[in-house]
C-alpha cells in the first residue's frame, strides 16, 4: 500500500494542561498528511477547489494510543483506503519519530461535492484526478 | 437519558476556505459539552485534576451531516453513554439552533488515569465522582 | 465610549502545558468580541462579505497581564477606536468575570478590502455600514 | 544579527473563509520559530520547564503585510532582540518561500517566571541558559 510520509515537530500551542498534545490536533495532522499524499500524486487541493470541487469530511475516527508531547518529532503515514465516484477514504498512522512508537491511528471519509457542498460525480467532473487516485489505489495490491 | 445543553456562536477563526467550520473544531465543541455535562453534575474537571486524576481520550468518532457556518448559533447535546472503573464514554449531538438541523454526532471514549497517564481505578480513587456519574447513568433508563 | 460585552467559558483546548490559556487564543477572543460589537450595531459580517467586502487585519497588539485558566468565565469588552474610508480600529479588554481582574488588553487594525484583498472605500461601497459605525464612533464622546 | 530559519507548509485548517490564513496562526508560527531559535542555541524549552522556569508572554504585536494562503511554503526568521534578568524579546519575519515576499513581522515579549507565573531572575535561576542567550545577543553586533 502506497503510504506517504509527513514529518513535523509538535508545536507548543498544540499542548494542553495535561502536558500532552490536545486530541483535536490529530484531525489537523491527518489533514497535513492527506495534503502531502495528494501532492505526491501530483494533485493540488487548491487546483481542485479552483475547479469548484470540494472534498469535505462526512466521518472521521481516531484511536489515541500514546500521548504526543511538546518537542516530539512526529511522522504521519497516510494511505488511500477507498475511492468511488462519490467518496474517498484515507487512513493514517501517527508515530513518534525518535522511538518509532505508534501514537495514533485514524480514518477520514470524504465526499466529492461542488462548492455548494452538493454531491458530484468525481469520475465525470475531475476525471484526471479520479484516474490518478484510482491507479494509486489499485497499485496498492 | 440525561442530556446537557451547551450553546455558543460559531467563531470566524473556526471557518476554513470551504466557508464552513473546519472539522477539527467538533472535537473542541464536544469537549465544551463534556465540561458542561460534568459541571451540571457538580463535577469540576479542575478539581479532579488537582487530585491527580486525568481523563484523556483513547478514541473518538464524528459523523458530519451538515456544515456549520459563521454566525450560526450552535447547540451541543451531551450525554453519558458508559462508565466503568477504567473508562467513560460520552455521546454528542450538534444542532444549528435556528433551524434545529442536526449538524453532527459523535462519541468520545476516555480512560481514567493518573498524571503520568497510567490507568487508575476511578471507583477507588475518586469514589464521589464515580458515584455521581454512576447514578447519572442509571437515571437515564 | 460604547462597549459591547461578550461572555464565554475558557475551553480545555485553549490551555497549554503552562496550565494557562495559550496566548494565540486572545486574537480569537478579540474576534468574538468584534463580531458581537458589529452585530449589536445591526451589522452582519456575513452580509458584508456577501457584498464582496472583507475586513482583514493589518496589525494587532496584545498586552497579557494575568493568565486565564480553564473553567474561568471570560468577559471581553469591545470598543470602536477609529474609522476611516480605508480603515477600522477596535480595542479590547479581557476580564475574568468572577474576580473582575483585567487579564489582557489589545487592539486590532483592519483594512476595508474587496475579495481580492485590494483596498476599497467603505464610505462608497457600503455606505449604510460606514454610517452606522461613524455614528457609533461619534456617540462615544 | 543571528536569525534562525523555520520552514513549514500552510495547513488547510489554518485558513478561514476569506481564503487566507487566519491571523491568530501567526502567534503560533512565531512560537515555532522561537522554539527553533532556542533549540539551535542548545536550549530545550522542555528542560527549562522541568527546572520550574516558564517564559510566558506579556506582550505581542504583529504587522500583517500580505496574506498567506493554503499550500504556501512559509519561512519564519526568528531573532533575539533583547534580554535581561527578567525579560526576553524576540522578533520575527514571515516570508512566502516561493516569492520571497514578506508576509508579516512581529515581536513577542516574555517574562522569566516560576511555575506559579511569579517573576524570577533568570541570571540566577538558569545561568547557563542566560549566558547562552546573552552571548547570542552580543554576537549580533
Amino acid at each position: 500500500m502506497k503510504q506517504i510520509e509527513t514529518k513535523f515537530n509538535v508545536r507548543y500551542s498544540e499542548t494542553d494542561q495535561m502536558k500532552i498534545v490536545h486530541h483535536s490536533n490529530y484531525a489537523i495532522w491527518f489533514e497535513a498528511g492527506r495534503s502531502d499524499f495528494l501532492k505526491s500524486s501530483g494533485i493540488s487541493v487548491s487546483d481542485i477547489e479552483d475547479e469548484g470541487i470540494l472534498l469535505p469530511l462526512y466521518e472521521m475516527n481516531c484511536q489515541f494510543k500514546k500521548p504526543a508531547k511538546f518537542e516530539d518529532e512526529i511522522l504521519v503515514l497516510t494511505g488511500l483506503k477507498g475511492l468511488s465516484c462519490a467518496r474517498v477514504i484515507f487512513t493514517y498512522k501517527v508515530y513518534q519519530v525518535n522511538t518509532n512508537v505508534l501514537l495514533a491511528t485514524g480514518e477520514t471519509m470524504h465526499a466529492w461535492t461542488n462548492k455548494f457542498l452538493e454531491p458530484v460525480n468525481a469520475k465525470k467532473k475531475i476525471p484526471e484526478v479520479y484516474d490518478i487516485l484510482s491507479l494509486t489505489l489499485k497499485s496498492e495490491f
